[in-house]
């Protein structure tokens, strides 16, 4: 999947199941990758090796990660609080382990409860731990910095401290790092902001975007960032997920929308749009009560819309 | 209010109410005016002055519209599809006549029943209409074009028309142009290109932009107008409105969700969030039957959130 001009992946699984209450069945859960997978998306987030007792939603974590493990052509990838985590990584085999930490304090402590430099120091312990690994069979890293954005506890963020933390980070040894709006108060100027100076830091280690579309500017942060060059963007089918401190709000921005959108203005995902659509139903029939967004659901591709992969080829 | 860095007009009394089947009682119109007025909004398009037959909405578009002059400091807009619609404006003293065709052929002669040639020359009407009057009695002729980002009828719309009758309204008298995306098939590449061209083919003429969030991209298309050097933005409160081609879709962008994003980028637009959020309330109360939309609305503004102006004041 390295012939497309923008990578998408799904998160919803992991971000957009998180703070759901409702377990979604195993068998639900692994539909939804196969079909997501076989609509083009090549990258999914499909679980969290957090504590079951934690989060119950992720019980079923080395299940999952087993059978997306068998879907051809799939990036797997699982979000990791910690080295426990990445060890049940490790031993699964995952392709990727997506690390996480919190460029505020305040929300580190709350969510990882730990200071940002011991998250630091995790993250080293996880790079050892994959360099411990034969070279085959060594998962890519990711650092994740949430609340890049802004924070629920401490508002603005400056630019520095997400500055800092990608360049501990990126120096620690990560593969790729995620710049998170974690929160969902990010504008089009803070992307731009954040961006320019974290890309301008980190050399060319890849940066990827993910947002949450809790105050509207979800795609219009995209369109910032893919201004800044960056060309990987998290996403959750039907806008899955929401935020534990705004009930009520939105989730992470819509997978659907995003394709469309990036289709639209040229930029080949891989992804069928109508395919991806037609995956919304695995999640409608497996969670009922869970709130599903999304435009282009709503409103149906324009009229005559040719996909950009049909333009480009015409 | 022209210390502001962006000017945003409310449209949902004539584009969020238009295909809204129960009738929304003059008072409340007129509250919603002054209360969002009160919030800071200086521009408003109260109504359109087609027949009443055609739309039973507007048929209180005289008083709504007298109502509305007398609001202080308001420039009170209404939207006029033919001469008929500009005599009514001038005999009321309207502020502006928002003149309206499409830039697609199939589309104009399905709106307004009549070939694009023939709309251009209704326009050169009308500013011989306006011309006839008092200088200080003339009001602002703004030339819409609409369907410039898409046609439900014939699809993608070509941007050399877009600018033709761009070019065309500017040349007849046009003071404002403003280029729509009626049917939001609008994606950022698009509105680049489209207003690029449109602007760089108008000279200083102020061009506007009104979007729809129909497909999700409204508010990525406002970011990218922005780039393009348009200050003035079309919306409509909780996004009220829909597309006639699209049952169920969403209508125009939200101005809640518009004004939040435009102040947290550090452009000021006079507007007062949270008492523009609360104007929701009296649309609710008079339509309990609206779908409306918002983020903002939902997730609430974000923690130790500073508004633009205090933020530059600082």
């Amino acid at each position: 999947m390295n012939n497309v001009d923008v990578i998408v992946r799904e998160v919803g699984l992991r971000d957009g199941l998180q703070i759901h209450a409702t377990f979604m069945p195993t068998a639900s859960k692994i539909a939804w990758i196969e079909a997501e997978a076989a609509a083009g998306v090549s990258e999914i987030e499909v679980t969290s090796y957090v504590p079951p007792k934690l989060i119950p939603q992720f019980v079923d974590a080395e299940k999952v990660t087993r059978r997306a493990l068998a879907v051809p052509g799939l990036t797997v990838a699982a979000l990791i609080p910690n080295s426990k985590g990445a060890e049940r990584g490790l031993a699964l085999g995952v392709h990727k382990l997506n690390f996480v930490m919190s460029v505020s304090k305040t929300h580190n402590l709350k969510n990882v409860r730990r200071e940002r430099e011991e998250s630091v120091a995790d993250f080293r312990r996880i790079v050892e731990l994959v360099r411990a690994k034969p070279a085959l069979e060594r998962p890519l890293i990711v650092g994740g910095l949430s609340t890049a954005l802004g924070c629920s506890y401490e508002g603005r963020v400056p630019v520095d401290d997400v500055v800092k933390y990608a360049v501990q980070l990126a120096e620690a040894g990560a593969d790729e790092l995620v710049v998170a709006d974690t929160v969902g108060y990010g504008d089009p100027a803070q992307v731009r902001a954040v961006f320019r100076a974290v890309t301008a830091a980190v050399g060319k280690l890849p940066v990827a975007a993910h947002f949450h579309n809790t105050r509207g500017t979800g795609l219009a942060n995209v369109d910032a960032a893919l201004e800044c060059g960056v060309r990987a963007f998290d996403a959750s089918l039907a806008g899955l997920g929401g935020c534990p401190f705004a009930p009520g709000a939105t989730g992470n921005i819509v997978m659907d929308d995003l394709c469309f959108m990036l289709d639209s203005m040229g930029l080949t995902t891989g992804v069928d749009l109508e395919k991806l659509l037609a995956v919304r139903e695995i999640v409608r029939a497996a969670l009922p009560d869970i709130e599903m967004h999304g435009a282009l659901a709503r409103a149906g591709l324009p009229r005559n819309y040719v996909p950009a992969s049909a333009r480009r080829a015409a």
